[in-house]
């Protein structure tokens, strides 16, 4: 059989029997009046859409390809392979193959009948060399930053995204169900965190978390025992872990997990593309004082940042206000990091990636509006010794906000 | 505890005391040659090296930050989080902490005395905002390209980096072994992938697999059965599979596996950083006939590659080669994909990265070296029907090639 017949007569029947959500025209209409409402006030003419999740956001799928999004009329896409897949994945209705870069600017041409002089290209993470390669295909163009742009659409999620986040929640929850079973005395970290990602999988989690970021990797979970929960590593976070090797120097390690011990498990999951994140602590016997004490503490700071979530609360304030609590508690030395290593964020955007706007954290001067969706992580670190925290994922209601992360927040004592 | 006092006293105990091996320091010296040879030919002052695998490549640790490496003397390491442990994992014997990447130009002249003026970068994965701003702080620098420096000193492998290899392969071995016992009829494509990947992890694989690039992204595995085996996806590959939704459209699927059906299972494993890859088939029950001459079909043209595997063998005559056996047994239309949709490889470099050189494929008209690592993976592909496969990773050797993926070459029916 041909593989373009099989894809248009079947793929759409088998992907939706086994559970596929496809991104509905009017959604990406209403992403498209976000986009343009931004290139408007830049005077930019089209963006060249490269980023596989901008890509996402604006067509429906990732097949690999690139997207034309002028300011006025039907956004084209370009798929290098594979592009009878696109056609079924994507509501749009301008998509044709695209052979080589090379063509790009003749399909410009005849598809709009005019080469632009303001072109917009995401700028943040678009390599040197590919830029290079766009000034020798168009040479009188002048090119524009679409990256902001972009990230602005893309910060407020519609009920369509908060749904498919909220599944992604769901799936979480139920891997934190099933943890109470799985965790033994005797098993190592990482063996633990491993079978909670088999959970997650058997439940549709799709294993890769997404990042911005040319070298900061996301990973589906922490696993963190005793001391490894003291360990900072190269990610801007409270704590990293020991990791496996040098080479992946965060998260689970293969040090075998103890009674008595807090145990910090940090799992993302991920649905249709959209993430969840959570954290829970779990023990095995009765938890040290210590660090019982210190979760109840990031408890009360984590259900301050919910009382103060609401459309026109701003960002770097509530940030401020956790700060003011964890010294009144106590924490002032260890909240976020140990000293000289603490973190200044309490909360990140989430949705495609994990490093989504909005953060709540300093020096960030804007306001949460409603659709708005972050984590957000108090967490308290001793060095040599281990951490306590919890985690949630939310979205911001015209009056307060939701948890989308629904699974009950104590400690998991087995 | 201070978080210092502790990485300087236990960190490196306990980190061996769990398996994790460093870099020795003549390992990162030859390295250095190899580089320097490279920058040698182009007059390159300087590397400023970004990218996280080749930090690691010529540092030993993956802590975030930048490597400078000056065409003579020791190369100084910038570390942005977090200092001591790289200076626990690293053998470099500068290393010095960067506030911010404004730092960068008064650090370089203060530890070198002076700043050069043809400096190299990593044109093909730097971001243009990057770029843009070290234009900034380097006002009168010739910015050049330092990519292909880097890519060609890492695709010859040291007996150390071999041996790491070969470690991710043994981890593979107990994968593929313990699969044959997890395998179940009624449970679907991720469910199984998700288990295979628990197995892998308790064994210390390191989860992510990575590939240079700003959109393709690695998937642990690949479990494909039945039909889902002739769809083809985003990537450049004989076949992708379903996946779990339109964000993520390649590998395993909610699809539930059948009898008799051939279940094609792509595995990749990591360990400090050196990734194996392998493919192997299985089956619930007697495999239909046209998989089992399918799958005859790839081992012949595997074991074709690898009789012509040593040093100054073309890469592109080994490809042709296999084009015109796959001819000659029947296969000519559907040997690594589809009609219309064939892939144009038959083997990838792989180390660090997933596509590393060599790549055994058209238009690569450059021979094989000792110590060059690649992934030999000969797929025959019908649409609408299945897919039939096999993949080992090796390495050349003086006269030959050695197999780092030593699972058994058979189908495994259970």
């Amino acid at each position: 059989m041909d593989h373009a017949d099989w894809v248009r007569k079947e793929l759409r029947k088998l992907s939706e029997s086994l559970g596929f959500r496809f991104t509905p025209a009017e959604e990406i209409e209403k992403r498209l009046i976000r986009v343009r409402n931004g290139m408007k006030k830049q005077e930019m003419e089209f963006i060249l859409v490269i980023q596989k999740m901008n890509v996402y956001y604006l067509s429906g799928t990732t097949q690999d390809g690139l997207l034309v999004v002028p300011m006025e009329g039907k956004p084209l896409l370009l798929i290098k392979r594979e592009v009878e897949r696109a056609n079924v994945e994507s509501p749009l209705k301008e998509i044709v193959s695209l052979k080589s870069i090379r063509e790009i600017p003749s399909l410009i041409q005849s598809h709009f009948g005019k080469i632009p002089k303001r072109l917009g290209l995401e700028l943040d993470v678009l390599p040197v060399k590919d830029y290079f390669k766009f000034q020798e295909l168009l040479p009188a163009m002048n090119f524009m930053d679409a990256s902001t742009i972009l990230r602005e659409a893309r910060k407020i999620k519609s009920l369509f995204e908060i749904d498919l986040m909220g599944k992604a929640g769901e799936i979480g929850k139920k891997v934190y169900q099933e943890a109470r079973k799985i965790l033994k005395e005797g098993m190592t970290e990482i063996e633990f965190g491993g079978l909670l990602e088999a959970v997650a999988k058997r439940y549709g989690h799709e294993g890769l978390l997404r990042v911005r970021s040319l070298n900061y990797e996301a990973y589906t979970w922490h696993v963190l025992s005793g001391l490894t929960g003291g360990i900072v590593s190269q990610s801007d976070s409270p704590m990293g872990g020991l990791g496996l090797s040098p080479a992946f120097p965060v998260g689970a390690s293969l040090k075998v997990m103890k009674a008595h011990e807090p145990i910090l498990v940090d799992f993302g999951t991920c649905f249709h593309g959209y993430q969840a994140d959570e954290t829970r602590m779990f023990c095995m016997g009765k938890m040290k004082q210590k660090f019982v004490d210190a979760f109840k503490a990031c408890k009360e700071i984590h259900d301050l940042v919910l009382e103060e979530t609401r459309p026109g609360a701003h960002c770097e304030a509530i940030f401020t206000e956790t700060l003011k609590l964890a010294e009144k508690l106590g924490y002032k030395d260890n909240f976020l990091g140990p000293p000289g290593l603490q973190t200044r964020f309490i909360g990140h955007g989430i949705g495609l990636e994990l490093n989504e706007l909005p953060f709540i954290a300093q020096g960030q001067s804007y306001c949460l509006e409603e659709g708005m969706t972050f984590a957000v992580e108090p967490k308290i670190v001793f060095p040599g010794e281990g951490s306590a925290g919890l985690e949630n994922t939310v979205a911001v209601t015209k009056s307060g906000c939701e948890i989308l992360t629904p699974i009950e927040q104590g400690i998991f004592q087995v």
